[in-house]
């Protein structure tokens, strides 16, 4: 017989009655019902319940058992009573009748229950993490983020992808976010830095011409912690892919995500095709760049509707004189909320800093479609039905306004969807809904500077014929201001999963668009001479994405907390405070790596 | 058509023939046949022969192209002229008569040359990592490295082992490497530090109730480098599993070891069943402990024979009376040997410190063994037959003799079995040979300090009843440095890729052992106190191993240098060449981490 055990908890069924069994685990919950004890044994396969009495030579082991000591128990299989089984536990037919029972690892007091789901403060559960993950959902959830990485990578090698894996100790690198540093020990002076993403490896990969990247890759950022981000590091489903186009990378990526979304979504809907939505539409329907598709409400534009002279609501009139716009929010529905639902997200609208909400209620009037409210008298009826068409609105619907710039009209538009959305219920939040959001600008006019800057990422490549963009100048600025670049997203649910792109593979373009955005070669070369030095020694065009791995696993185990999917997570001020780290370290340490501590003076 | 391709460079087949195909790729090998240019253009996939001449509109511009452009070719898929073909290529049959080339990625003139097999210095290989990868020896050693890890990662899966993540930011531990330092920005005067090995994190995970753990860990150690080492980060197979003894730890990972290193050996045999080798079997046997089992050459102790009053050896009958050993090595089929081959090790063994090695060559005079040599005549013929049988020698073979203390003869006979096994070319090479090394010694005399020692883990659960052991005092000596700890080595070829141990679960035991060592509780508690604690509330025996993943994958590409199979690594010196780290930071950087910079002072 196995020394620790014959059977997992999970493992005994009906047919295994009347066999005799060793089994070792935690002593989940023990109950002593008058000279018969019962104790459910819990192990990472399952629990079973065992039970003993005053006949067992192990009675009096039993007895000086407490809940999460470490046991082994030799039994007899035998069928519960009637009626005392447990449908919901896969053992729940049977028990175990303890014959023999040994401590394998005691237990002192518990600073938390494993048992119950009492909730305990952040700090407990960081400390005795090893406890908190003994609980049933904190284990589950990082069971399940085990299996979506299995999926993800089984799903890439499938698509004709490679694995590799990048250093993690390389250099600092001069744009994004903050660093983590590490001292050299033989270089004086100098310092590793962790890598914020493998992106510059990722592209020296493809210059290597190993043609279909991917790495479940630990990434690093100095920044400040939110629920959504660790502080430290995190991982992502990197990817790179040589000589494809924007679709090329889009037709291997969506495979995957939806697969891994099926998969793990437990009936959840999923997105069949991602849509592609160009930024600027975006923009215009969802006042967001990564809009939530399970709201259904989509903006219109009636700025020309507003503009008409046949409206005589001044404040609009005023917006779209002095540039600005108008765009409607429709609020399916909305026509039977009472009036403290309009009053309410006025409210909200100034609290965000606009003047208001104007809003119409559609009514039907005798077949006719008549708006109400504090403004329709503003706007005659053929025009209300206008903008009722424009947004879809019919009899017992609402319309909402956000007026002012195009930027502050569309934000304030986006969050106002949102809000309706959620207020009204029409969200159907079951269903993992995609889109690819497309055609990023390459560049903006930077007002305050009063200078063409880069948009995005100054490494996309620009959607413009090679030559005719080497030639643009000075003059050029409105083509220049149109230009797209191969850059695009990838959102789930309103979160942005990542950025991607197809690279500018080409030195040449690249100065120019530094050049474009007022940087000149010999910063260019400063900065990224390595990365150009490597592009001029036959590059293959090239593209990618990195979708973020936690944000997988938090949306597939419906967790906004981040530290709920990681098995050793971090506090919010970037502590493990199980390890107790980061810590003081020795003055030889110190001295070994050339540095010493600068520490801020103490207030006297 | 697709933007860039059809068909990779490795896909044509004659099957194709009539095709229009579209390729991409780098410029292999242009070569000018006097009006005929013919372009191999390869990618990750193979290589295609291209040609074209001046009936193509193509000609001009594949008259520009050079090696290791990238470029678009256009063209007719046609069978090679009969002799043309190639037989070592997948794509030999066919070429691509080009009808339209564009230059995707044009290339400088090359730092070192991707076709071809020139050596070229390692500083230049590195710096240009990304053109040293293009060349099909790194780049196979890279695919293989991949197809590797996906292997032991499947076999780890079907083995009912799940894949987690453990920190790469965590605490600074008390023993062990040298780690690297990470300071931390919201924490001054603290520091990170990266993971010389998941050791804690994994235990943790086993008293978290995970049961059976893996994980292809990065693990850091800032140690000088050699060759089978990189400097900075690696690679482990790491493992823990819960409820376990030392042969389930066996029967875990031999199938996974034996299973990758079949699958990947190319035709070469690899152990079926790993021997178990007991720790002191290894020094006597092998002189070291971890043999290289190709070697067939077995060591024997022959203190006894040379003890006898017939023998009149002086010099080793000298060291025996003052506590010494003999061993003997045998030579098979030596006795052909010139008699350089004597002298030279001869020679070799005093290099090494020791006074020389005596010898017998075994000669067949009418039917019986008669040993020869300066030694021979000191030792009668019956105690040379004993001494034949132990070592199994027999006519024609030879017999060495290393005598010392017990340490000091095992370690030179050691050494000569290799140089023995090399020099009469006894290792069939052929082969991984594949042992565990079990039953390490729990504690050791330490004669210096005149006390008991740790002799290797002190981790690993004494092999010993757990109430016996606790009982054990300081009158026990004898006793306790006899105790073997659950701990094991797995070679091959001569090569430790691990170390593992049953691990001490109960800290009761763990407190005696180091007071046995002479560690007070509280140096434990100082230096251990977090693993204590969690040992203390309900923790499962467990137990591990970690194989190298450098190692294995430089095994089976038969490469001694590490370098050779690591995508981008470091070189001895512990930097990038390539992307310049480490390097300088800037003064921001310093200040926002609590650091300054104490350099060294300058030769003035």
């Amino acid at each position: 017989m196995h020394r620790y055990r014959t059977h997992t908890c999970g493992a005994l069924r009906p047919s295994d009655v009347g066999a005799t069994a060793r089994l070792s685990g935690w002593c989940h919950r023990v109950r002593d019902h008058g000279g018969v004890l019962f104790i459910d044994l819990r192990d990472h396969y399952g629990v079973t319940q065992c039970v003993v009495d005053a006949d067992s030579a192990a009675f009096k082991a039993a007895e000086g058992v407490r809940s999460e000591w470490v046991v082994r128990i030799d039994g007899r299989v035998r069928q519960r009573p009637a009626g005392t089984e447990n449908a919901d536990l896969p053992t729940g037919a049977v028990e175990v009748y303890i014959t023999d029972l040994e401590v394998l690892g005691p237990a002192v007091e518990l600073p938390m229950p494993v048992f119950g789901d009492h909730d305990y403060p952040e700090e407990t559960r960081l400390k005795y993490r090893f406890l908190d993950l003994r609980r049933e959902k904190l284990h589950a959830n990082i069971m399940k983020r085990g299996a979506i990485i299995d999926s993800l990578r089984r799903r890439m090698r499938e698509g004709g992808f490679f694995e590799f894996q990048t250093p993690i100790l390389t250099a600092s690198s001069p744009e994004g976010a903050r660093d983590f540093l590490v001292p050299s020990r033989l270089h004086p002076g100098k310092f590793y830095a962790l890598p914020q993403a493998p992106q510059q490896f990722k592209q020296l990969t493809m210059i290597a011409g190993f043609d279909r990247y991917f790495q479940i890759a630990p990434c690093f950022r100095d920044e400040d912690a939110r629920a959504d981000r660790s502080p430290g590091e995190f991982y992502q489903l990197d990817i790179e892919m040589s000589f494809v186009t924007q679709e090329d990378v889009f037709q291997a990526v969506e495979p995957v995500l939806r697969g891994v979304f099926e998969e793990f979504a437990e009936g959840k809907r999923v997105t069949k095709q991602f849509p592609r939505i160009p930024y600027a539409e975006a923009m215009l329907k969802y006042g967001v760049d990564k809009p939530d598709l399970r709201n259904p409400l989509v903006i219109a534009d009636v700025t020309e509707d507003f503009a008409r002279d046949e409206v005589e609501f001044k404040a609009f009139k005023g917006v779209i004189k002095s540039g600005g716009v108008v765009r409607a929010i429709p609020a399916t529905g909305a026509g039977g909320q009472p009036r403290s639902f309009f009053d309410k997200l006025n409210d909200w609208a100034r609290g965000e800093g606009a003047p208001g909400l104007g809003y119409i209620v559609f009514e039907d009037e005798g077949g006719v479609l008549a708006g109400k409210g504090p403004i329709a008298k503003f706007i005659p009826a053929e025009i209300q039905a206008l903008i009722a068409a424009r947004t879809g609105t019919k009899a017992g619907d609402a319309v909402f306004f956000s007026a002012g710039t195009e930027a502050k009209a569309a934000a304030l538009a986006g969050k106002a969807r949102i809000r309706i959305g959620d207020e009204l219920g029409l969200c159907d939040k079951d269903q993992f809904a995609f889109c690819w959001i497309t055609d990023f600008p390459m560049f903006e006019w930077n007002e305050d500077e009063k200078r063409v800057d880069f948009s995005h990422n100054p490494f996309s490549m620009p959607n413009f014929e090679h030559d005719a963009f080497l030639a643009l100048d000075a003059a050029d600025a409105d083509t220049i201001l149109n230009i797209k670049a191969f850059q695009y997203d990838i959102v789930c649910n309103g979160i942005e999963l990542s950025s991607g792109a197809i690279r500018n593979h080409r030195p040449d373009v690249m100065e120019k668009a530094f050049g474009i955005a007022g940087y000149g070669k010999d910063v260019l070369e400063a900065k990224f001479g390595g990365m150009l030095n490597a592009l001029r020694m036959g590059a293959p065009p090239h593209g990618g994405i990195a979708p973020g791995v936690d944000r997988i696993v938090m949306l597939l185990c419906h967790e906004p907390n981040i530290r709920e999917v990681v098995l050793f997570p971090m506090n919010q001020r970037a502590e493990d405070l199980m390890m107790s780290a980061p810590s003081e370290v020795t003055g030889k340490q110190l001295r070994e790596l050339h540095i010493r501590l600068n520490l801020p003076q103490k207030p006297a």
